[in-house]
């Protein structure tokens, strides 16, 4: 036994991530790479380097394909200081993971060698996939019992002990009888990452140099390997748009129970789509059918009625909202507002109390607290060149189908008469008007029918 | 044998329902008591109490916990001449059934025992746990088969005799192998239910008086005790978000179920929301994505497309609704009438063959037989302190983006001119108007484009 | 042995399918008779007549009760020189498919016989079934393993020769045993299709002439017989409204694996319903809450947002549609167009980059490219008696909240001012206006507030 093992905790252990983001995706059948399609509304590469980051990896290392920019700028923006390493040539998995040679070098105390495309794994997988080392362990394969181990690596063992992970291709009848397979993912002692890597052959059928190898070149150089066990579920990898779905599935699941557990009634949970970072206070109630977007917050006590869409909002408490509403970001609704259906709401703050019930349009706008807005108004603010702001006060009331033509404000009280065109400030407490006399003709469509019957009839 | 048993058949003999739904349900997480959460729209006490009323229950006693005039007023609302009785201390199952002491002391035939938090066991269990009791026995416990039988009370028979209920803790090696559980629900006999419960004693671990002791006591005292069998879904409790989730699923599939037993078309069951009171008539069609709120009638015929709401509403046969169709309580919707896309209807009536197709508001308002609402129309009906009512003729037309200001009469065959304010009655067959004439600016936009452009670089 | 076989190709051979279609499906508890009820929004009849056309029927024989033009109707829309048989008593199955004898005594080389209420049987099971009568067989069963096989047929089988069918009630215990089960389809040599069936007799309990009976009939008479096995699914038969909406949830599931193996992405597969006839193209992106009607197709890497419905619309590539657009009959969307929230399309182009992004109706019109159509525009297409047409050239910009009075034309570059009433044309780079002006009256609401108030409380 060579191994002298760090003291430290894994908490005080300096890790490296090297995250393999340079898969093609040919079976996703897209223009996009594959690790950039989404799940909850986060590419599948963010997400994993979120949870690696939460996991404790103090120095991020992504492996991406020849001009992959966009791969890169997805990297960076989720992760900056992320170093980002490209595999010109595709020789295999340690092959891929030399590709940041430069990081491995530094000799961190951990690596954690992980895949872009299995965003199903936890935090919590990668604390048990360090934990080995901190007890001198040089090689952690991630280990998995498989429903039907065809097509995966078996991990042959002795006792706890990791001697070898055998393609199934290359398993005798009796190794292809074990069920605990390879989840892909591993975890490497820093101080000699590199030279066990340095040690991988490619001389196979492929010509290709393997990961997996690195077990029995650890083992021959006199360290010792372990596994950890984790549910077949984290293992899912994302290879197609199927795949992609139940991953998708998985995901929602996980962040539904999350949320119930959390005091959140989903009145049907296969029906609500949350996104990864949805947050929803205690006693919300969440009707069938809602969409959560990235970036929403919704406080205690607030209802989320059928059909809604919502994000980048934010939601105080004892709200209702929808059915039918889409708050888009920028939406702010203050405690007990009231946000109706067929109610679109961009960069707009509804005050306290505040109602927009129904067929209506505010957009760059500021809604007093307990105003009353009624159906069909419609914020016009666009001109076609640039967006301007509405003002309204505090318990205002505007009738229906008005137009407010930003920029334009309303004071507190105000009236606003119905289908009323607003292009000039109103002050407080005054009516506002905008509209024509009606005007009536008797008799009119006995004509009009008679003609527009022989219309029709030619 | 002391047994004397009444000869009435169970519906002839009086029956009362004893309700536990003191439990505070604090894994729910919730500021709410377990029992008023919902399911199918109504509050989990609120099943249990209609099961109960529709299984018999002559007289309704429920247990509440300390200051919870919340759950006594449902309670009322369900049953209103349940008696509330309150436990005051949390002292076991037979404690809380004895806070009923005064309801359990006028002897009804039967007592039945429920709990406020299982709501889906049916009227038909009800009538099985009775039927011994006609037949002599003075304890009938509810008996399932469990997939899992950890953590249940087990079943301790001898013949068709139940003998005791073991707690899961308490158990043998041999009894932890029975599946046959406790479901929980108890018939007892009336004329002695009151002595036996009174014979159940503290003497226990947590100090507290347990319901199920009155088998073994009962039999001591030379009674007949039984079982009857039921699903193990009907034993389901809801003790958390999750489990809420649950109940819901299960009771919705009962409803959807029976729905299409009755001739109606789900194209896709299992993303309608139905209520507990939904009736749907034969060949009614609902498409994917609909939510049926409490109270609607849906007859004959009539076709419900996807990403409609209602509730409180009556369709007439022959009627088209939807998509995005929201009714809400006063919606009656004549024969072979249409309401279409981003609709809202709200107390309003529509006669036979009536249209509202398009982008409109509807409230407080009465729409006559063959009468054409366009595109964008609102009913003004708020002045932002009283609502009027608009009331329409037949066969009138009224042209998009109009806004009708309550009070307002139309009447038959009238028109209204695309985009006018009404504020005036119009009489039958007057064409009414009210808008400005168009202005035109010839080559305005040139210039305007010009100057945008400079204001939108700076 | 007296078989002599044709020497062709299945593909070379003539078909003639008969196509049971009779049945009065009452368990369906509908006035519409079972094989028009829909899924995947065509009927069973349509789907089963679609499969046997694409699976090389060359003469199609719809066997139909007495007094359904329905269904006559509905054949004729699917296979237009398809022939019609009335079977006018109900003895049989054998009886049902000579009702065709006209067909049948053309002697086309191969017979199928097909039911109308099984929408699940691919193109490939019906290629099986005829395989072997390319080889000489008389008779092939469609043959599938039942879960459980209670209440089907049982297959007698000698190696691969059918020896019969044996009906569940007639079969012995060690036949009952047997899991191989009849699927009901058929195919049939046709040059001794007619002598066979004739051969058929009613000496049973019934008094009813069973199809089932033509395999001993065709090996008395020394042909060889055999089977073709499906699997289960596609044996599924659509008798009551729950087994059609189980076809529905089989087929969506197909629909939904195609779509994807295609390079779709369907975020969440379960929450789509797709017509059996929609195209989405590669990188197309599907959110969850979609409804597909008949006859859409959607080019590369558009995105459909949550809570769209489409129908008979045609969506160029990069366009972005919904959320809530409802896009009906008649929509093209250009190539980058976007359809907004609350949105309607009817018979309208919408040219590339165009923009109608809110609470829109559209109706009869079309819009040139780059043009922006604001909030609550409304086309007034119709008057009560016609429909016109709005055009609107390129580059243009319709103010919110504006009425389009069709017939109407607007030219390119034109403005139209928020809320107005367009009724005449507008020349290209003019401004339009149809409003009135703002008039103010102050502190009009303090004196309102002070009357409402009383009156509120009268």
């Amino acid at each position: 036994m060579t191994s002298s093992h760090s003291p430290k905790t894994s908490a005080a252990r300096s890790c490296l991530a090297v995250v393999l983001a340079a898969g093609e995706g040919t079976r996703m059948r897209s223009e996009k790479p594959k690790v950039l399609h989404h799940v909850a509304n986060r590419s599948l590469l963010g997400h994993v380097l979120a949870i690696l980051t939460e996991a404790g990896a103090t120095r991020t290392a992504v492996v991406i394909g020849p001009d992959r920019e966009d791969v890169e700028k997805e990297a960076l923006r989720s992760v900056p200081d992320a170093r980002i390493f490209v595999q010109r040539e595709r020789l295999g998995t340690a092959h891929a993971v030399l590709s940041a040679r430069e990081a491995l070098a530094e000799k961190p105390d951990d690596v954690i060698v992980a895949y872009a495309d299995t965003p199903l794994v936890t935090v919590e997988t990668f604390a048990k996939l360090r934990a080995p080392l901190a007890n001198g362990a040089a090689v952690v394969a991630m280990a998995f019992e498989a429903k039907d181990p065809t097509g995966y690596g078996r991990l042959i063992m002795s006792g706890d002990e990791l001697l070898a992970i055998r393609e199934h291709k290359d398993a005798s009848e009796a190794e292809r009888a074990i069920t605990l397979c390879n989840g892909g993912l591993m975890a490497l002692r820093g101080d000699i990452a590199l030279s066990l890597l340095d040690k991988i052959g490619n001389s196979n059928a492929k010509g290709e140099y393997y990961l997996t190898d690195i077990v029995e070149i650890a083992r021959e150089a006199g360290h010792r390997t372990a596994i950890a066990v984790v549910s077949e579920e984290e293992v899912h990898g994302v290879n197609d748009r199927a795949q992609l779905a139940a991953a998708e599935r998985m995901i929602q699941d996980r962040l539904r129970q999350a949320t119930m557990a959390a005091g959140v009634t989903l009145v049907a949970p296969e029906t609500v789509f949350l996104s990864h970072d949805t947050k929803l206070g205690q006693d919300v109630v969440v009707e069938p059918h809602v969409v959560f977007g990235p970036g929403v917050i919704v406080d205690k006590g607030a209802v989320v009625h059928s059909f809604s869409h919502l994000e980048g909002t934010r939601i105080a408490s004892g709200a209702a909202i929808g059915p039918y509403a889409r708050l888009r970001p920028g939406a702010v609704i203050g405690p007990k507002a009231k946000v109706g259906n067929f109610v679109e709401l961009k960069n707009t703050e509804l005050g306290a109390g505040a109602k927009v019930n129904h067929l209506t349009y505010l957009g760059d706008a500021r809604i007093g607290a307990a105003t009353n807005i009624g159906a069909g108004t419609i914020t016009c603010n666009y001109d076609g060149y640039n967006k301007h702001k509405t003002e309204i006060g505090e318990g205002a009331f505007i009738g229906s189908n008005s137009s407010l033509v930003a920029p334009v404000t309303i004071g507190d009280g105000a009236f606003v008469g119905s289908s009323s065109v607003i292009t000039e400030d109103v002050p407080s407490n005054a009516l506002a008007l905008g509209r024509s006399r009606q005007v009536v003709k008797e008799g009119w469509a006995v004509e009009f029918r008679a003609k527009a019957k022989v219309s029709k009839k030619q």
